[in-house]
């Protein structure tokens, strides 16, 4: 069972009805990637050992179950909206790791690691391609002309987030607006088209768009956080990439706007550097606690996840509204 | 005016047609990757030095007039078809020149020279996510189920490539799986979408897509020709690349079946190295003519290019299907 999900526990029966919408999403995807072509078929393998939480599949299901309470399990259109999201995500994660020169994923080797770049850049291809074919199947074209729009979306936060590259001047606003497009507009699709799939009305659709929103700029926070002051072996990926790469994120943009003029400099000069190393990581962590923007970052995004929370009040009571409230406490919690 | 097109020229009402066609394919292609977003609008400048031949807009739109002599001008979804396809095409070449390594295109620098294998890698996932969301604007789901279809097959193509690069017992069959997949797949879909959309009866759009196919084998194996022995200038990319990657391609794979067994291991121990420098590409091409290996592969492309046309006869006669017919041979006698 999908680790963060498990979160959601308490509420054992939304977790059975949960569990058995994620074995449907899985067969799903399985099936749609299913091919006689060996190359192709030992390239997606890879992508069964990218997936781990199932974060955007849970939020479809549990956004439909939600905005409409009397569903009692998701239905078709929730299993292939679910499919299609996640596959775009598995692309962009495959894409994502050639960019960071990224070689452990999910406490294993990257596609890029294994297979070479050239691999990866095909098969997160392949795997955007075999998605957007997914969600042709639907009946309503409504969702396709929204899945390629948000895709799109995702591309620019990740060009954006390119172009800021080793800009020390980058500040929150231009940071938001990196992180909502990246991370936060694909996780508010998944919980938009849950809603909708369900026959939610328009307001409804709505809230948990900005539900979504919210707790993806979060989710990101929690990231970007965890490449700072993770510890590797529990997060199961490569860290110090962010500075590896130049990417300034929340708690440094704190950092630096909190420092005079000649330690912000000499900072800057230490950061250019990188800090790959446990102990570079360890000593960067140190300072950045001692500003508060550490504290500062994690209430950035606890403050985030209360706002989510509070945009689903006017929903019905519910174990899945409560299972998404639980989903959103989890995703700052998360220690990987 | 797009230099293949030109070869129609003789035609001039269709030329005059299938230029205002073109403007139109233009327009809707800027149209979708108009963005006020800086660092992205940059890259979209890119796509345009790629763009070149415009030969997939023009086979939507010839095809469609040819399947359809009622019609006297395209209608809106032969242009929405035909800048969706460009657009795949486009992402095609921008990944590719990364896969390739390549430096030179359309006489330009590529992408990955000027802005890094980052930013082509997630201009091609732009490039894919608009031309999707594009092609969802469309009435008909099927356009976009087919669209989603060929793309992954041309992925498997590049997939297939990847695995059996440096494998120099590739034999003709597994060539043609390649780049039937890779390349001449798209071209058929051109072809077979402009007919549809045309509302041809099934058996013409058949014909029109495999017309598509035969002349898109056809252009591969000229491009692999124009690979070995092209003229860099004229060509307008980088050449040599097939063999720098341990591509086998059709002229290689006659060659290697002509030599004894001893010659044919020194002439693979020799390819090994590539064929970058001017004078080891002529060396090599010497040793092709004298297996008649070029003009193997020449007419091979001929007989794919004469079936082709074959297929076109039972077309009623109109200036769209003389155009195919001429273009389907520029296909093979171009230098570029």
């Amino acid at each position: 069972m999908p680790r963060i999900v498990s979160l959601a526990s308490a509420h054992a029966s939304t977790s059975a009805v949960l569990a058995a919408g994620l074995v449907r999403v899985e067969a799903r995807f399985r099936d749609q990637l299913d091919t006689p072509i060996r190359p192709v078929a030992e390239l997606c393998e890879h992508v069964e050992r990218y997936r781990g939480k199932m974060l955007r599949p849970t939020l479809v299901i549990l956004s439909g179950l939600a905005a409409n309470t009397a569903l009692v399990e998701p239905n078709d259109d929730h299993i292939v909206v679910a499919a299609v999201i996640e596959m775009i995500h598995m692309a962009t994660l495959v894409h994502d790791d050639v960019l960071d020169d990224a070689s452990v994923r999910r406490g294993g080797d990257t596609v890029n690691k294994c297979k070479g770049n050239e691999a990866a850049i095909i098969l997160g291809d392949y795997l955007l391609s075999k998605s957007f074919h997914l969600c042709s199947t639907l009946d309503t074209q409504r969702t396709a002309l929204r899945v390629g729009e948000v895709t799109s979306i995702v591309c620019e936060g990740e060009m954006l987030q390119l172009a800021q590259r080793g800009d020390f001047d980058l500040g929150e606003p231009a940071y938001f607006n990196i992180i909502r497009r990246k991370t936060a507009a694909l996780i508010a699709l998944a919980c938009e088209l849950g809603a909708s799939h369900a026959d939610a009305p328009r307001a409804i659709v709505q809230r948990l768009s900005d539900f979504g929103d919210k707790i993806g700029t979060a989710f990101q926070i929690q990231d970007d956080l965890l490449d700072l002051v993770g510890d590797e072996p529990v997060v199961g990926k490569s860290l110090g990439k962010d500075l590896d790469k130049g990417k300034l994120t929340l708690p440094l943009i704190h950092h630096l706007s909190r420092l005079d003029s000649a330690r912000r400099a000499a900072t800057i000069e230490r950061l250019k550097s990188g800090a790959s190393t446990p102990a570079e990581r360890a000593a960067l962590a140190r300072d950045l606690e001692a500003t508060g923007s550490i504290r500062f970052a994690r209430e950035k995004a606890k403050d985030l996840v209360s706002q989510a929370k509070s945009l689903l009040s006017p929903l019905d009571d519910s174990r899945a509204r409560a299972a998404l409230l639980s989903l959103a406490d989890a995703v700052i919690t998360r220690t990987f």
